[in-house]
């Protein structure tokens, strides 16, 4: 990994890429500069922490310059050789000249390439050449090769960097013309589509493998197919693990190469040394339960009994209580929750093989949530998300209930619903954690991003993206609180929530009433909206309006939905989807918003 | 001001624009839509409050299309032109068609307009049609004042928004050949130039007049020009504006309102009806005083000692301390301080011509600072800037000390020193202040944006844009904090800092050394790397070396400092500038923030 990739101090950056399980690093020049351990001390650190120093970078604007520039090039590079050999590191970045470049010709770059290689070779020193996406004059990795190849020096290779040749849509393909022993290092970010000016977009926004929109297993195993044999490094420039805790995020990086890892041998025909897939698992087929934890749980179970949920009873061990509907489960912990007010604290996914997921998850190095089991209850493993949810995985039950749900005494007789499952969970990301949770959710299950919008809300646009499973049985909307909420809780910024599939919601929502419940109300300026948006009947926009139900429309079908209120951090909504519709009433949030700020 | 603009519900805002002074507002749709008031309601409120309401918008994707599409706009538009009678509004944003248009024909599109117009007739509504900057086909100015013109009907005319025009950088000139009365509406917003695609550009990252990079003097001067008589609204979609106080971000707004009336009536040969020119006053020559208030400013005192200022001793009415050196002056407050570790309380400005300030800070209506004064006291006037330092202005002295130097009794014999005055005040911004800050020192005090850069230090990016005043007497480089920092005090995230200017640094931090000062120590490495990159002998590295001093250089000048350690959240850099330098050491100033973090 780069140190730039992370926050702290050079020896922090050290202590948190060797925890992490990485094998080596680049040092990046300025975390050098402002460290103040010594060279030899940053070196016998590393060494400590088995950590190989294998890349010195960058080196800016050595080549394409007049002599007299030159000079002062090669008076500089000496005195970084030196140091060089004072860390041990035998590599240096060399980046395609930017600023001072003024003769735009291969044969004076690859000549003094080849004069800086004979100094470096003097220093035991090799020189990686690579080809900036804003380079002056050469800014694409394919004329960097030919510059390397013409300087022909054994001293002289080249960096391949993803983001410099899949940001400007430079075609990979040449990568298969460059002998691997060319190939002195390579660097890999990955990045999501922007437009925006490409160095803006790469010194801000790169992501680690698997965030973003690039393809990095076919980068990847075109590189290996070339016969690369050195390290995969991270090269990730990002503003929010540059600051975030140096530990954390070196953890989160080493888990999107091991993700890495696996696709590329998925790519490949065969398994390339050293690469290995993960355990196979399929992505999960829907959602086992939801858990909501509070010290007194009260609030919720009167909401879930007017909804038509039946009691299933206390655990046989446990201060934990079970409602179900149809396929909806919902537990309610009143375990270790002192002082917390109402607040989904897990979810279960079902999944098709739960020992592949737990193997993957090892793989993963996640860490583990743990739940008390006594003889004769269920297993259930499970894993802690990036912003403290714990997500558990359990094998499908073929039919009806699941075998742990008999854990659970006293129920009530099992009311007839038309609630069938749980639809969607809405989960509030802290701002610095999003990336991290996009990786949870699509390497360790397998889950897609599926679509990413912006939601207005009175108190700033919050960022939505909606992480599916194929097939589309777990839906999971991440959501990002505007920072000016940054200072609270998560939940209490922005409330999580739960969506419960229904065959008729207006049933659901009638039945509801009567039980003495009160929905979520929504204006009556959102329903003239409805009126002249959409060519309903007038007795239909008022039934709407007098149930309270959102409704959506897109191509595919129609939505209709509505939203009990929040208790503590948590809401529910019911939804309807008719026909395909396959979206979650965008049009509805930003009302939804305003409305649940006025409670 | 349009609504969108700003945070909370529909009545806060109208709320918060009344307050800041507005005449009137734009109805944005979806703040309508969410709101529980009905249409009557929010018409009565704004009535009550004095708001004129000018325009509803948006109305979107109403030309260019097919007959049967068209048939579904009229009526849509028919339920809106309804609401809007109940709105008493009769005016209505149409935009060009970006969606739904399959017919790219001026004809058509005309016809189309004429033809709602005649619908809009009936209920007393009137059309503005903008051209968006992403519009299908039509996302020129030009273009939708043709179409206009070929839809002849006196209902229907254009809608001219800064933002689309000079984004796409289209001619403004083009505003001279539309009658005045055939412009329905304005609406301005500033930008700051930026690379990237041009509605997430207009979506996210729009500023008030004065706060971005376009000419929007120019720009409402040829609108004043062709005629128009009508409404001057804001229209500014800010991902922070959206988020921070309703209130306090009016008040921003209407400021910029003012800032642009003056400057429009300075590039017009005669100010227009309405339009006022803000009271004339230079920008500020020096920095009058730095003020720094704690509890307890011992701490302070032995460092100012050290440095070779000299005490000049305590206020005659007040627990205040002065310190001088050459004709920099620090301010030393422990008057209700309790709890305070040290902080950047004040500044004071010298200016041509105090009371011109003070009557523009008034048209700007900027929260006064209070100082309580006494008989035979000079008298001080001075406002709050948006991060909550207060900012001062007196007359600049003739020659020597200020009169108010006078105020402070039982001093010691002032000691000579090669520190001449104050180079800079570095402020640390909250990050949803920044914007508002510099209109505040732009409009005020007639600073300008200098430049802008992004400081790396280990917690994250540090965002800086320094303001200056023409002549280069006063430099506020304004700094905010990567938002991981956001929690805590902007002080403690990122200690503000005091910069010295010196004849003479090298003996500055000699004799500061005798006298027990230590300063921020530097580490090895950065000599190093200066070694490398500047071609100073060695005995001249060695020196900077010993004496912990920065060194940068530009094509101008060069750049010797050294900092003190943080005493609570202030610390002091002393700089000497050799020949025309015009930085700040941006290269040594991650090396600052790292040793920073290590105190």
């Amino acid at each position: 990994m780069a140190t730039v990739c992370i926050s702290g101090t050079l020896a922090d950056k050290l202590h948190a890429c060797a925890e992490a399980g990485f094998d080596g690093v680049e040092i990046f020049e300025p975390d050098l500069l402002a460290a103040p351990e010594s060279p030899e001390e940053i070196a016998a650190l590393a060494d400590r922490l088995g950590l190989s120093l294998d890349l010195y970078q960058p080196m800016r604007d050595v080549e394409g310059v007049d002599e007299q520039a030159f000079a002062a090039v090669l008076r500089r590079a000496e005195a970084k050789f030196q140091l060089m050999n004072r860390l041990g590191i035998n590599l240096v970045l060399c980046c395609s000249n930017v600023a001072t470049a003024t003769i735009d010709d291969d044969a004076v770059s690859a000549d003094q390439l080849r004069r800086l290689g004979d100094l470096a070779e003097g220093y035991g020193i090799r020189i990686a050449y690579e080809a900036l996406a804003w380079g002056r004059f050469v800014d694409d990795y394919r004329r960097a090769w030919r510059i390397v190849e013409l300087a022909d020096h054994p001293a002289v290779g080249v960096c391949l960097d993803s983001f410099h040749i899949l940001s400007r849509g430079h075609d990979p393909a040449g990568i298969a013309g460059i002998p691997g022993e060319k190939i002195f290092f390579v660097q890999l970010a990955d990045a999501p589509r922007l437009s925006m000016d490409v160095l803006s977009w790469s010194r801000h926004h790169r992501l680690f493998p698997g965030e973003g929109d690039f393809d990095l297993a076919d980068f990847t195993a075109r590189i290996v197919d070339a016969g690369y044999t050195g390290p995969w490094s991270l090269e990730v420039f990002n503003d929010t693990f540059r600051q975030t805790d140096a530990r954390r995020t070196a953890r989160h990086a080493r888990r999107s190469l091991r993700w890495l890892e696996d696709a590329v041998s998925r790519v490949l025909p065969a398994s390339p040394d050293g690469f290995e897939m993960l355990p196979d698992s399929a992505a999960p087929s829907g959602v086992d339960f939801v858990e909501v934890k509070a010290e007194d749980t009260s609030a919720i179970e009167e909401l879930l009994g007017q909804l038509g949920f039946t009691s299933r009873g206390r655990h046989r061990t446990k201060p934990v209580t079970l409602w179900t509907a149809g396929a909806a489960r919902v537990i309610l912990n009143e375990q270790h929750a002192r002082g917390w007010e109402p607040r989904l604290a897990a979810i279960g996914l079902e999944v098709d093989d739960a020992e592949a997921v737990d193997l993957r998850m090892g793989e993963l190095r996640v860490s583990r949530a743990y739940r008390r089991t006594y003889a004769t209850e269920e297993r259930l493993d499970g894993a802690v998300a990036p912003d403290g949810t714990e997500v558990y995985w359990a094998q499908a039950a073929d039919e009806g209930d699941p075998a742990w749900v008999g854990e659970f005494e006293h129920g009530e007789a099992v009311r007839a619903t038309p609630i069938t499952h749980v639809d969607h969970v809405s989960l509030t990301q802290p701002w610095d954690a999003v990336e991290e949770a996009t990786l949870f959710y699509t390497a360790g299950f397998a889950l897609r991003i599926d679509s990413s919008t912006d939601v207005p809300g009175p108190r700033g646009l919050v960022a939505s993206r909606v992480l599916v499973a194929p097939g589309g049985g777990v839906r999971l909307p991440l959501n990002v609180a505007p920072p000016i909420l940054a200072a609270e809780r998560a939940g209490v910024a922005l409330p999580q929530h739960v969506a419960f599939a229904c065959n008729d919601v207006r049933a659901v929502a009638r039945a509801a009433r009567e039980h003495g419940f009160a929905p979520l109300a929504m204006p009556g300026n959102y329903y003239d909206d409805i009126a002249a948006r959409f060519d309903l009947t007038r007795a239909e926009v008022d039934e709407l309006r007098e149930l309270h139900l959102g409704y959506d429309r897109d191509a595919a079908g129609e939505y209709l939905h509505f939203y009990t209120r929040t208790v503590g951090e948590v809401f529910f909504e019911f939804v309807e989807r008719v026909d395909a519709y396959a979206g979650y009433g965008a049009g509805t949030a930003p009302v939804r918003l305003t409305a649940q700020g006025r409670r």
